[in-house]
Formats: C-alpha cells, sequence, structure tokens
C-alpha cells in the first residue's frame, strides 16, 4: 500500500509540465525510498530519470514496492483539478488498478478527490552507468531555458564547449550564426587546485564530495549563510539515502538572490553537440529550481540535472556526432 | 425614448462576454423598470435571463416599452470600444432601427459615439414560474468558474449534491473520476432552524425573508458592517420594485474580503447531474460578481443566479435524467 | 567600416516590431550621420522611413557609406536573442557580406556573438519632398493604436478630421458606425495666435519653431520642468545635425506623466481618409514612443511620425479618395 502526502501540489504540476512531453507513459516504481519514474523519450533518444526522496514528503508510507503505469498526459490533466497551494495525497492498496489522489486546501474546506485509471506497462528499469564527467556547468535554469530557445530559433544543434573562460553555446543555420559565451563567475573556478581529485561523480562518496565543496567555494557558503543548524540537517540527510546534495542544492534555491552565476567544474576541456529540440525541451524543467546542472565528458551522453526540494529529475542526452566519428566508433569494436 | 446612463463600460462589457456564446440575437425590452434580456442559448437548451434594474442606472428614462433587437456579436465589437472605465450612455428614439451608444472618458476629453444597426426578432417572454427551491448553494464564483472547469476535463456531466456537510461535485469520464466538496462554512448551516419556513423563494415576501436571514446569520451581518445607515438603504430599495436583495448582495460583494464561504440552505438533499458544457458558460459571468447562488430542487431546471450592482443575470438549465427516471416520469403521469 | 554602439537592445527590438510586418527586406543606409532606412510596404501602398541619428548612438563610427541589405524577419529572430537591457554593437567591415552583432549584458558576464548573412538589394533612395502640413495632430500614441484597432473592427477606411474643436476619427460598416472624438487639451490651440507663421515644416529652421513652441505654450514647458540644463542640452543638440526636436521629444517622453494631451496645430480644415489597415500597422510603433505626431494636407499623403531618444521613424500613407473626387483632378490637369 501507498500513502504519500506532498506538501503543495505545484510541485507535481511542474514536474509533469517538465516531462509529459517527452514521455507519454510510465511507471512510477514506488518503494520504501520514495518514488521513481525512468523512461525513454517517445522518440528514444533521450532519457528521462525522475527520484522523488520519501524523506522529503509530507508523510510517505510504501508498504512493498510496486510499479503504478501511468499515462502522464492524464495524470497532468487530473492534477490541474488542484490548485497550487493545495497538499496532495497519493493512494493505491496493493495490486491497485487506480491511482487515487487527494487534493486538500490549506484551509481544509475544500476536498478535491479523483481517481485514476492504472495501466500495465512492461518496462525494464535501465540501469544508469556511474560516470565520472569531464566538466560540470552550474548555471541559472531561466538562462539555461532562455539560450537554448533563443538558438533553437537559428539551428537546430547547439555546440557547448566548456573551457576555464566560460561556457559557450553555439549555433549556425540559414539566417546566419550565433554564439552565447558565459563567463565563469569570479571565485568559483574549481578546476585549477583540485587536479588531483576527480570533480562530479554521479553516486559520489559523499564524505569526500563534502570536503571538495567546502575547500574550493567557501565564499559561497558563507554568502548563503549556513551555520549550525545547517549542518544538522546535511548530517541528518547524509543517514538517509545519499540525497543531502539534492536537499542542500534545494535550500540554495530559496535561500539566495536572483543572481546566480556560473561555476565550471572542469577536469578538461569538453566540446559536445546536441540537438537543440531535445535541450529545450529539458529547459521546460527550469520553473523546478533556480540552478541547472549540465554534466559532459566527450564520447558520453550529456546529463541535465535539476535539484529540487523534493528530488532529482535528471535527462540524459547521446551527443551528436559527425560521420568520420561514428567510423572510427565502429572500426574501434 | 431610451436615455439610459451606466457609470462604467466595464459592467456592460463583462455582461457581453457573460452571455455572448449562449445567445446571439436577442430583444433588449425596455421598460420604465429597466432593461430585460430573455433568451433560450443557440441550441434551446438553456435560458438567459438579464435585469438592469432602472434606479441602478446613472440617470435612466424610459417613456414607453419598446423591444431593441440586437445582435449580441455586433453589440459585443462596440462595446470594445469603449474603454473600461468610461460612462456608457445608451441611446433610442421612439420605432429607432438603430441604438446609439455614447462613450465619455472620465474626464471628458475622449468621445466616442456609435450607431448599431437594429433588427427585428419574434421573441415571446417565457414567463418564468416562481419556484422554490429544495436547495440554495451561495458560493464565490471564481470557485464555481474553477471546478466546472477542472470537472469538465474529467467528464461531460457534473452530479451535484447539496447536503448539510457540504456540496459536492462529481464527474467521471475515460480518464477517472473525481469529485470535489465544498464544506458549508461554519456559522452559515440555515437548515436546522428553519424546518418550518419555506428557504428560498424567486420573488420572496420581502419581509418575511429579511427574518430568516437576521436570526439565523447574525455574526456574518455583523462582519458586513452592516448598520443603521444600510438599514436606510435597505428601506429604500424595497420600495423600488421588489430588487433589495440584489442591490444587498451587490453590496456584499464589494465590501466583504476575499474569503467568500459556502452557504447552503437546505428544505431536503439534492443530487441533481447537469452538462458541463453549460455550466462552463454560466461559470463565464465570474467576472460580474463575487458570489453565484444554486438553486436546486429534484426534476426542475437549476437556477444559476448572479446577482452585481446593476441587476441579475440568471441561467435556467435542465437536469439530465437516466432512462429510468424518464420511464417512472412517464408512468405517473 | 561601421561599429555602432546602441545602450539597451530594446530599441532596436521595438523598432523592428514597428516595421517587419510592413517590410520584408531592406537597406541599412550606413553614412557618418547614422543609419537610415527607406522602404516602401509591400503592397507598395505606404512608405516607411526609419533615422538612426549617428549622435544618438552610444558610440558610432562609420568610414564610408554602405548600404547592408538586410532581412528583417531574420533581423528580428537575431534581435530576439538580446536581452532587453544588453548593449547592442552594429558591426560590419567594408564589402561586408554579413552584418555582426554583439549583445552584452550590463554585468558583462554574457556575451552574444551573432552574423547575419546579408543580401544585395537593389533599390533607390526616394527623395521626400518638404511638405508644410494643414493640420498636426500630437497624441499618445496608445490612445492612437486604441483607436485604429477600434475602429477598424468596424470598417475598412477611417475619416480623420482636425479642427479647432479637436480631432475625430470615424469609420463605418456593416455593424454599424461609430466616431471618436478628442478635444484638443486646454492651453494649446495653436492655430488662433499663429495665423501669419507656417505651422509644421518637415526639416523647419530650428530657430524659428522654437520660438512658436515657446511662445505658444508656456504652460506646458514649465510643467516639464525645463531648467538651465535644458537649455544647454537643447543648444548642444542644436549644433547637431537638425534633429533637436527629435531628441526633445524623447526627453519628454520620459519625463512628463501618464497623461498626454492633444494638440492641434491647424492652418486650415482638414478631412481626408484613410485604410485603417496600414494605420493600425503604422500603430504598432507605439512602444517607442509616447507620442505620436499625425501631418495631414488634403491631396498628399499622411505623414505619421514617431520620435523617439535615437531617431525618427516616420510613415507615409495616401489618402483614399472617391472617384469624383479623383475625376475632378484629373480635369484639372
Amino acid at each position: 500500500m501507498l500513502e504519500a502526502r506532498v506538501k503543495q501540489a505545484a510541485v507535481l504540476k511542474k514536474l509533469l509540465d517538465a516531462i509529459k512531453e517527452l514521455v507519454t507513459d510510465g511507471n512510477l516504481d514506488c518503494t520504501d525510498e520514495g518514488i521513481a519514474l525512468q523512461a525513454m523519450d517517445n522518440s528514444h533518444v533521450a532519457l528521462v530519470s525522475l527520484k522523488l526522496v520519501a524523506e522529503q514528503f509530507e508523510s510517505y508510507r510504501c508498504d512493498r514496492n510496486m510499479p503504478l503505469g501511468v499515462n502522464l498526459t492524464s495524470l497532468t490533466k487530473i492534477l490541474k483539478c488542484a490548485k497550487d497551494q493545495d497538499v496532495v495525497t497519493l493512494k493505491a492498496p496493493d495490486d491497485a488498478d487506480s491511482l487515487g489522489l487527494v487534493f486538500e486546501s490549506p484551509k481544509e474546506d475544500r476536498v478535491g478527490e479523483y481517481e485514476m485509471k492504472l495501466m500495465d506497462i512492461d518496462q525494464e528499469h535501465l540501469g544508469i552507468p556511474d560516470t565520472q564527467y569531464d566538466a560540470t556547468i552550474t548555471m541559472s535554469s531561466s538562462e539555461f531555458q532562455r539560450i537554448c530557445r533563443d538558438l533553437a530559433a537559428l539551428g537546430e544543434s547547439v555546440k557547448i564547449e566548456a573551457s576555464k573562460e566560460g561556457v559557450r553555446f553555439s549555433s549556425e543555420g540559414e539566417v546566419g550564426n550565433g554564439s552565447v559565451l558565459l563567463k565563469q563567475s569570479a571565485g568559483t573556478d574549481r578546476s585549477a587546485g583540485s587536479s588531483s581529485k576527480k570533480a562530479v561523480k554521479r553516486d559520489p562518496d559523499e564524505e569526500d564530495e563534502e570536503e571538495i565543496e567546502e575547500d574550493e567555494k567557501p565564499e559561497i557558503d558563507d554568502e548563503e549563510g549556513e551555520d549550525e543548524q545547517d549542518d544538522e540537517d546535511r548530517s541528518k540527510k547524509r543517514k538517509s539515502n545519499g540525497k543531502s546534495k539534492t536537499a542542500k542544492k534545494a535550500k540554495k534555491d530559496e535561500s539566495t538572490s536572483e543572481d546566480i552565476g556560473v561555476s565550471i567544474i572542469l577536469e578538461k576541456q569538453v566540446s559536445l553537440t546536441f540537438s537543440l529540440k531535445y535541450l529545450t525541451n529539458f529547459a521546460k524543467s527550469a520553473p523546478l529550481a533556480r540552478e541547472v546542472s549540465l554534466h559532459m565528458s566527450n564520447d558520453v551522453p550529456l546529463l541535465v540535472q535539476f535539484d529540487f526540494e523534493q528530488g532529482t529529475l535528471q535527462f540524459f542526452l547521446a551527443p551528436k556526432v559527425g560521420w568520420g566519428l561514428i567510423l572510427t566508433n565502429i572500426h574501434a569494436d
């Protein structure tokens, strides 16, 4: 049996808005760790991976693992019936053939009760390999969205180049060509001093990573006014299931000012080309989180990650490669 | 000859927006009591009845009764040429073949003069029988609009159930089903104490009804800060043409806070099903008035009523009945 | 070589929005005096003439005259990639086959570099004859836009009549007819006292015109709080290239209140009819300037002029004439 309570419907609505154009059907995999959804996009090019962490729900109970096959268009329709401030409770008995959703107004004078039919979806959970990325760019999610939208007016692909100078997005098409350079914010260059350490890993040893962060961007931590209480929070979360980073990022999102700089963790220079159509779609998640991180290595899929209070939303997209490179790869096999 | 002056064009624009999708042509019946329009909707399912009370105009003069046949689409076009704050004067000589509209800016530096061609419309005025309703629900008009819109995404019909607990709107469709329960606001349960009196009538004996209201919801009256001056207003209006209730409701709309509760006057439990397509259309009148009242009895058309400063807008809609029920009715005859 | 720096992308974006529906291709004629664009609209009925004055750029350098053939749709696409506050630099080497655009954020942490392909456009520069207009109406540009839009819902043409009383716009169509009268603001009637002087000329002797303005509307100048410093500004600009009026108007746009009256300089009464389709298009320039001036004489094209900080945008449109009038004219020849 599942019973999960989310404090504000707004989060779920934004999530659905973010992924419903990429994915139409998917299994909500409910376990005692939380709710996950993993799906290839409809054209089988991009991979979407959503994790909602059990501890970040208002209350969460899931007695045994169960996949709930949902049509995301239907779920979007039903979530539209909730007001942004409503408390949402998701309910499903074991072997449910429908998912119950209860929307309660904060004053409790309005209760919406909905039931959505579930479907059987044959879907294997893909193991996403841990990857050490050569470059990790953290930037404003709305700036990312804006750049994708702007360049999509020029061409179909964008080349993303990360260097010490900053990150450059460039595109070309019939009208002409264009590029946008975002300069790295002062005091956030983390590449020079960390040459002996691996930068960011997808399932990192927590202790280790915390050290890196505290060594290398003390000013930023100060700005956010993190104090003892925060450290407490952090250690609590560290016990949970390795999502302390998620929770911390989300905290940042709420407390810092409008101004989000660009920070780049650079192991080596990276230059990759991606379809703007997909990036523009990923960027629709901007309302979920003020920051987005782009994780890139040559020859591996780009990871675009949004960390928000309740969890993490990840998009993976393989780079576009020229014919020459593809042939080389084939010969290498 | 007609000459009627309306203080703000905004009211007329909202009225036209409210009904122009239901009704395309209709007679503005001008008398010394005011202007009325009554029309079946284009598919002859719903009835729209609008009354603008003579006293609520800035100035009003109508020497003899005359029907002005207007095309509401044209009238909407012309009213769009008025700014919301403009003073509107409607003018028609006897036997007019066009309606004059003058829009004056509050500073009088801008005068728009329009003439709209009139048409002959053969239309008999339907007598709407006085009905005593088993249940009268008063609620926020925007909440009503929201619920109709939400449920229309699920199904084609909505079942409205009024009970002491509150009012429940429910619908079902392919995606699943849903219901919204609005609980009655504290202190507004009027059903228990009034068992011997008929609850709400469409053309009620004023004295009697005032008594009921004053007995049973003193807290609410206090909240609205009604004082001697208000009582004076009320008696003035009582003299007019039985529309004191209208004027009072409109007063409420302006003076009370954002928070409109739900109040239910219940003679007996009612459960009726209606087409969401029509309700959604009626609900477009929400900008006219903060409150809407739903008047229901089993086997009679629903009355959805918006009371605003200048008058009243009523919509009537027959309930949907199952085949079983219809057959029963036939046998009963 | 051209290098021109504009302080805010917003101005260029508004300019493109204003003309891109009338004109698709055109030469940006770059000289040491500034950048000009002159083009017939696509249906060869209206003439658009834009002048951006060299002195009003942040910095401006143009070594030799060169026409840059641009597709305005493409330019609009590229300008959309600039944020409103970005500083824009236009760059073109001699014999350029592309125009460079650099967009820099005010904080300089974001640089967009774009290149747009140029095209060869065979276009002769039309000499627009200096005209003394019988009537010049200055009014709020948004009011002008509103009136064009309103009347376009009624009919296809608008008759504009300027008299001492004010200016009247009227139109008629199937639905009916309508007119809007804007009364001349108090204290701005300039026709009576200036009978011996020609009212407004297209390339006026500056000294002379300043006199007229100072004689006849002292109250307005006072309201705008023009002081010594302003006089200094004015004489500086007078030295430039006869555009002091432009700069002054733009100053007005920023400093005065929301309330723009109507002023009419009237040599003789004028009544002309124009296509609303074109006027509505011209009126799209309203975001560029708070005021618009309409210059009219019988039998000559209407001039609709927007003066903004960086320059002037002019639209010319021939009046519609009835068959009778045309024949008369032919006989007169």
